[in-house]
């Protein structure tokens, strides 16, 4: 039987271009096979490292859903087709938004394929991307923080109780309700779409989107106002 | 007058020198001046940097001491060598290991150089990079996740009591401190030590070091256990 071949999460960064590294367009030009995210247009992960694939593709179709059992199947069914490639010795290559290891589908496909040699390439994340575009420091010195992606308003209402620099993800679930606490809390924030991509917009005053929502790739830097 | 020279902040990522971005190769090979921190022996920033850099080199000290004005004065005076070389037109790019936006002297110097045009550059972070290694998931779904520098034994206390991930860093000061208290709180944890470099350690029985001290740029990577 042949060798099975290598399984890499590859973390391709934020949506800039530029911002992959060496070593993620290096393996990517040698692996046998590529797997994206599917999207209605071409994955922006895809875009991302079109320029280094120099082997096949296969768009593979992750829904965000919140049926867990439905969700469960989804996943099993694409690992077994993963577990298929690889078995026939072909080295392949997971891509991702971002970091793979924050809040990525790549690590529930890692947790289910036990028995495969994998390594991870890690990414510019979107939070550290927004930060250089906006030159706001994320915390210094011994500053710890938090990184919430925000679903329970209660949590964020604790958080900025005890930290004083946060990054706020999955705002467009609940952006009004983002806004209110974080001024309620005082605290100055910053608000990046799309960073790094044709369409970016960076906002400084958040009441511009009240009532009328922000787009899903985006996140909020904020900081306890000290004056 | 000639035009100012541009400031550039670059993240050149943890340690392994593949893990640089496109972008970061790209302006380093096209900037005028790099000022790389001091070190021993060559700093590592400028050893990740250093196939890229077509100029001159300026290492500049940054003391880890805890006397703030001397601190001060210190980086008065490496803003005021900074700017004279902007004045003479020159592209300046600072270089700094991880990313420039966490925890990175670069934000010091960004702060005090008023008036010239600036770009940051994200870079990977010791977290992710540490992350991806030991392919260990930070936070998935809906969890969020604290980052750490550990000074105050009841600060990290407290992150664990409503936390269940987290990122400690700077764990080199109080050691043993860190490794009774994830303990008493139920945490899973792996300590990385140099990740990417010729001599990384990674580390899950951290019972280990105890009593021996580990090096500062060493991380955990910590997970409420769950059973």
């Amino acid at each position: 039987m042949n060798k099975s071949g290598k399984f890499y999460g590859i973390g391709v960064g934020p949506g800039d271009p530029t911002l992959i590294t060496m070593k993620a367009a290096q393996i990517l030009s040698k692996v046998d096979m590529v797997i994206a995210p599917a999207a209605d247009k071409e994955s922006l992960a895809l875009k991302i490292a079109r320029p280094y694939i120099n082997c096949k593709v296969i768009e593979m179709n992750f829904p965000m859903i919140s049926n867990k059992n439905k969700l469960n199947d989804i996943w099993d069914k694409n690992v077994k087709i993963i577990q298929e490639i690889l078995k026939e010795g072909n080295d392949t290559a997971f891509i991702t938004l971002g970091d793979p290891m924050i809040y990525s589908t790549y690590t529930y496909i890692l947790s289910r394929l036990c028995g495969y040699e994998a390594e991870t390439i890690p990414g510019i994340t979107s939070f550290c991307a927004a930060a250089s575009k906006v030159n706001i420091p994320i915390a210094e010195g011994d500053a710890p923080f938090a990184v919430i992606p925000v679903k329970d308003k209660k949590l964020l209402e604790k958080t900025l109780k005890d930290f004083d620099n946060v990054v706020l993800m999955k705002i467009s679930r609940n952006y009004d309700d983002v806004v209110k606490v974080l001024k309620e809390n005082g605290f100055c924030a910053v608000l990046v779409t799309h960073c790094g991509q044709e369409d970016e917009k960076i906002e400084f005053d958040l009441d511009k989107y009240l009532g009328r929502g922000v787009s899903y790739l985006s996140l909020i830097i904020a900081w306890r106002d000290k004056k």
